[in-house]
């Protein structure tokens, strides 16, 4: 499964949101949010989702699984500063087998800081690729698993 | 500019290779590197590249430019582990005016570990796009500015 | 100004306190959060702590004014864990001319997680000490500035 | 085991140096190295010496033992910046039992950039206090372990 890299930039499109603020830590020299610092943001957001969802990640992680990444995209439009709060949308677009992909809307107030999209893999605790649970899917999808 | 994800998996077509070894800061409770971490290893072999073409990024920050990154691209294929030798390859593959996406092979030994593009522009010191500087573009195509 | 590294273990004797959730991307090949990661805790501990005294740290920026950190010490006692959430209580332990110690104790739950202290001191945008403007005195000591 | 805080400020007073260049992901908006991007330096540096013992880290990590971080002191002096090399030294400079502490001093070319020590402990793969192996006394201390 290859990432689809055509992601709504419409907030309305969105399962779920959450504010993070950015730490000085996260900035650069160029004054602005360091670009790989926004890969934590994505990630924050989906374990949040998930605890939201009633499933906390430690659930899926003591169940024996894990949820690989397998592929990781962002486009940056508006670079975000030292304490600004960044809202970061997030939902399931597709999932296929054992792999689903999430898409990601980052706004600033309402201007588009970023967007992207992760592709996840659902794997066992030695790393090899495995079905995802019954549940995942149904929360995932809103569909039975 | 949109990323182009058709990437090369052959380190023959690549133009520079740099190794970094995986510290176990950059590792997470999965027991491998976490998937975050690669960001910074494109970033840190972006950075040889050019010193290695004889013009250090702090020449181009001196001279009033930064290379802002606008895409970011990451396929991740095997998991890299603490003090594991990763060889970053990379090559400029596209510049279009003040644009260009420089590609990335990630091998440990010779096997794929994963797989990249950045999409990067030219930017002022108040991050406002500007046109390349012309050694910038000789340099990075091998045709002339 | 050396670091007193004599703290107090008793949640009580600190001004104010933040919650902040431990991210996979902080945790290490032991299953534990890395040590480093502790310092960007503290690091958003005092910046809401500014914040909530009304006077955020942006604030002390726009003025000319940044707070250089000189010296950090830390004490780890029991490790925090991936979607643990820290309580980091923090104070301002000793304020000498433009340099000040601030005191932290980081719990979960009940347990103390670990304990630590930042020596501060307030420089110019060149990173030249300077006199800490009357307001910040005043606000971090409870005396007139 | 309390941190000793009276590092010698003599390069000749080490016993191992590694060199590590400042990534650009590792400053921050001030322009300068972030403080707590030292952290991984001094680990990168153990880790280094280890190898050059002729032990790597993953030896240790094989046989069932990790080397916990029970506290960590750093003094800031000079800030370092991006693409400055920075040479860490290092020396074990006490054992006692199962802990030990190591120094540091970070040079940029011959001024300090900063000083600073670690305490550690030897653990098992539970995180629980164990002996230290006898070949990892006699390599940190050069006495029959």
């Amino acid at each position: 499964m290859r990432v689809d890299l055509d992601t709504s930039t419409d907030p309305a499109d969105y399962s779920f949101s959450h504010d993070i603020r950015v730490r000085f830590a996260e900035t650069d020299a160029m004054g602005v949010m360091h670009h790989s610092s926004y890969v934590a943001f994505l990630e924050e957001t989906r374990v949040e989702y998930l605890r939201a969802l009633g499933r906390p990640y430690g659930d899926l992680r003591a169940e024996g699984h894990d949820l690989a990444v397998l592929e990781l995209v962002l486009q940056y439009r508006r670079s975000a500063r030292f304490e600004d709060i960044v809202t970061v949308h997030t939902r399931v677009r597709t999932m296929r087998g054992a792999s689903f992909q999430m898409d990601y809307l980052l706004l600033i107030g309402d201007e588009i800081c970023a967007s992207g999209a992760t592709v996840h893999g659902v794997v066992d605790q030695q790393g090899r690729a495995t079905r995802a649970p019954g549940w995942l899917k149904e929360l995932l999808t809103g569909l039975p698993g």
